[in-house]
């Protein structure tokens, strides 16, 4: 018995290291409890979300530690900008593969504590685990709105007004880019422009600059992640409603629309791919004006691309001479 | 196109089956949504605690899917009873290995929506992915506590008394026992006996039933999951104190004391072994006679082990001749 003071474990000395200076809430205890605790200010209600990532599966396990981390959160901020609230701390499960090592780890965390300032989102808590398989990153992400007035999937109403923010296809053509690199799909597009598809793959950019426009005039909002086209239809079941998109609306950034116009059956990746992580939601006709001013704004663009209709078909996508356009299944499904 | 409503993805389809049944907070929207709302009632904190578990790590791939739900969620309603909270919901991040079947995954989700009716802990949202890896199940659970009134790890003074919960080792005991069945350590123990460590190292019994006693009655309090003498060393060094504890007192099940009779080295890996799930904390002196009460009236039985002291030094634990006895590392760590 040597009477010392022991050592900290290698899995308490990795946490002080690495998570505890992200640990910025005075809920999160610094770490050194079972648990945090937290409650909204009030008049504000807690919003909550839960999305993980799987190296093998949502990202490369090969890409940069700090876009594994930064995409593990940004996903979860993406949800809470789609509900209208704005973010107010994550809790972190790691699942850790043996072959991880410190200068992974450090950027891993540098990135995850670099976007929790920027987001204004600091850790709360976690747990770090070892695994046998891929890196996991499991975060569980809390945000606050006015009581009441969270934005929920099912609030659209026919005559509603759909937009969505930023543009969409970049991220499902930047990983068909990394796919299939050879491809003769991409042979002619410029360096830029590959460039651009798959930063935005890595680095996916959540709107949460747009949620209290989303709060305050969205009648029914999610995030795009599995595709526009199944997203819309996951949007307009919940609602009870139906939708008439035009697919000439769609906004493009111009490395997809290079990219379509170079092999048109892009246009389908784009459309269906997902990963985009803009807002989709649905204004009232008499909230638009005011909904355009508050986007504008926010800084985040925002474009009309339909409308919402009564009825329980699928939701119609017409193409620019007019005909209706299928997709298919139109989402990503994990099973 | 075909005009008709499309058919759910698999995913949707999985979640409508096999999680909606068990999301019956309003909060949860169904399950319909991409975020949950949640607000703890008018005077109380929320309490919050992430805990994953991964096959081959905190379970055996091969265990009843039911026992892996459960103890997925215990470990987690351990974490809440431990800070005197009572649950309030949880979220699920759950990655499917591509071998799992509906049989598997029905049973999944009846021990999980038992577990979530018996401690009155529904479901509030979550993920469920695909991995090429080991099965790996992410809780958060949230709980509830008067504001203010969350027990910490750090609160431990000089003079309190530190009790821990039920029985000590048996987990352990029931892990070395499946690791090693043909062990002679093993070999002369009851088939009742064997069952009962077995037991509990399959259904942890986390300890909620104690928790308002712990929220009236303990300053500082944690579960104890990686090793009672590891865990009492954290528990210490965060409180800035350090502790005598008689190893005679502590608890144990008699199926864990004929094993530690028959083959005195078990002791050590009773101590020190983890999954116990049981409730260490500390109450000063001039409260223990409430916190008795409080503990019969809970009907969990507690069991004073040892008394917190000034200093700097590592715990001492001391055997039944008087002797100081040290465990090494004494907590099982990831890395």
């Amino acid at each position: 018995v040597s009477g010392k003071r022991p050592a900290l474990s290698g899995e308490d000395r990795l946490i002080a290291r690495l998570f505890k200076p992200l640990a910025k809430h005075p809920g999160a205890l610094a770490l050194e409890d079972d648990a945090a605790f937290f409650s909204p200010p009030p008049g504000q209600d807690l919003v909550l979300t839960k999305d993980a990532v799987v190296a093998g599966i949502h990202f490369f396990a090969a890409d940069p530690a700090d876009a594994i981390a930064r995409k593990a959160l940004r996903v979860n901020l993406s949800d809470l900008a789609a509900k209208g609230a704005d973010p107010a701390g994550f809790l972190l499960a790691l699942a850790l593969p043996s072959g991880v090592d410190d200068t992974w780890l450090d950027e891993f965390a540098r990135g995850l504590g670099d976007d929790a300032d920027t987001y204004r989102c600091p850790l709360l808590g976690g747990d770090t685990v070892s695994t046998h398989g891929p890196l996991t990153v499991s975060i569980t992400a809390l945000g606050t709105v006015p009581a009441g007035k969270m934005v929920h999937r099912a609030g659209a109403r026919p005559g509603d007004r759909i937009f969505v923010s930023g543009t969409i296809g970049d991220a499902a053509l930047g990983l068909k880019l990394r796919e299939s690199v050879a491809a003769k799909q991409f042979a002619k597009l410029s360096e830029k422009a590959r460039s651009h598809l798959e930063q935005r793959y890595l680095y996916p950019q959540p709107r949460n600059a747009l949620a209290s426009a989303v709060c305050d005039h969205a009648s029914a909002a999610m995030d795009v992640s599995d595709g526009l086209v199944g997203d819309l239809a996951k949007l307009c079941r919940v609602s009870g409603v139906t939708a008439t998109l035009q697919i000439a609306d769609v906004p493009l950034s111009e490395a997809a629309a290079s990219a379509i116009n170079l092999e048109p059956s892009l246009l389908q990746t784009a459309l269906t791919g997902g990963d985009d992580y803009e807002i989709l939601c649905c204004v009232p006709q008499s909230a638009v004006p005011r909904w355009l001013d508050s986007a504008k704004a926010s800084g985040v663009p925002v474009t009309q691309i339909g409308m919402i209709e009564s009825g329980q078909d699928a939701p119609s996508w017409i193409g620019a001479s007019g005909q209706a356009v299928g997709f298919g299944a139109g989402s990503f499904s994990h099973f």
